[in-house]
């Protein structure tokens, strides 16, 4: 079971009126993460970090759907948040993205506060329709490979 | 069957660099959506706009969790956007609340964007434990009744 | 004294754990009510609407320098904030836009929230220098010029 | 000249369909270089970083003013801005801030993105009267204090 670990910064204006960070922000903290892992990344980053990204790019990612389930309310934290991400299912063009986002490291007791799934699907830049994953993505992504996440109902 | 329409305008930083709303800002589209069905507004508003909120109400709603999917990039509109809302189950201390994001009237086609669903519970704000909900909300709501959505995959 | 009131709605997640309106945030709902000001509108809109934008447009708007004096915390609003806009400066290329943030139409005593200035320039989308404002822009904008805004210290 | 030096991190969605940070967002950077210069931390931090916040804390820090100018676009970079941060006047229950939105550190050329200036004050959290700094946050302060920014026009 090989999990990344993101280090994902909370802002002190993701908290809402009830002093937790927002619901809706909360994919936005999930976006942050998803890139770390997967864009590709010139000094080096995570070893799944190698997907090519920007204008001379040949294919994009786009969000399918997603799903989030929220355990416990975040507080502000001044240290990132500990978002564990692994890949629930690597099919021929599409990938589902699974992230449990926890407390920060030393924060005791540490606190699973939500579990969330990302659907991606690679589309070719210029015509728009699904685009096969790289052998090199692939091969990168597939050590991550664990069971998808069994939300509630 | 009984929906509600409710107008939610795009602000132009919604959209990313892709040009469109980006897919994390969706759920603060949702969110001012259900806001404007359920909280009570003085100034009348819809008929399910019966919830007290605020620092002297008894309950606070949480959200326990969401499910979105993404059927055609959003790009930005002046008008509001068209968002249907209907309740999916509505259970003793919790429901579910439906959406679809459409175009704006007027505009043509008239395009389905966003499916989406969100579990609310409702809560003591003293306790913190689960409340039912009020006999005054289960009416105004109940005539919103529908078959939920059903999500791909 | 012309001045143009635009309705610039606040959502939900705009305020901070604070409970008012993110002092950051403002400067969106400033964005908002320019881009109802300014930008052309098919469907008609204020007078000033009548600048050519999107990507066929030959200019494109630079915001050059923002300044922002908070008066008073804002609350959520179920209604539109009052904005009041006009221009202080009306120059070759650039303009001063001003504003005034007052709560909405209809809740008492009406409050000055906030008062800012954007300095804009319009610049040409594949040369990137400086563009005139076209005879009319200058035309339409002419009678909101006012007194700019005479900012504390 | 003594400068703090505050790492930013830009998200992916502070980027407008200009595929630049937007303007408003730039002051959420700024606020959270401002948090980490200024507000206590347990974990230790900048050496200015005295303030107690927080709901047992007897002051709360308010945003009187911005101001700020836009010297060039800001790409996506994926390690954090490089904020430059120094107090351009120290009063008796208010201050200055000041800042310079550089490129990451490494990034050639070094490129000056923004300049702005915000005007905190300090009020007692019971009374919502100005409280004067204590001793202990003038004293750290101290050595970052230098001739404010003049801005241009």
């Amino acid at each position: 079971m090989t999990r990344l670990h993101v280090p994902v910064p909370v802002r002190w204006s993701d908290l809402d009126a009830y002093e937790h960070v927002n619901n809706a922000r909360m994919l936005t903290l999930l976006e942050e993460a998803r890139i770390a892992a997967f864009w590709s990344d010139p000094a080096g980053g995570a070893p799944t970090a190698v997907l090519e990204t920007g204008p001379g790019a040949p294919s994009i990612t786009l969000v399918a759907g997603q799903r989030i389930e929220y355990l416990a309310p975040i507080p502000f934290h001044r240290e990132p948040l500990d978002v564990e991400l692994w890949i629930g299912r690597l099919g021929g063009a599409s990938l589902e993205v699974c992230y449990e986002i926890f407390s920060p490291p030393g924060v005791e007791p540490r606190t699973l506060y939500t579990r969330a799934a990302t659907t991606i699907v690679l589309v070719d830049r210029a015509s728009g329709s699904p685009r096969k994953l790289s052998d090199g993505a692939r091969e990168a992504w597939q050590p991550y490979v664990e069971t998808p996440i069994a939300f509630r109902d």
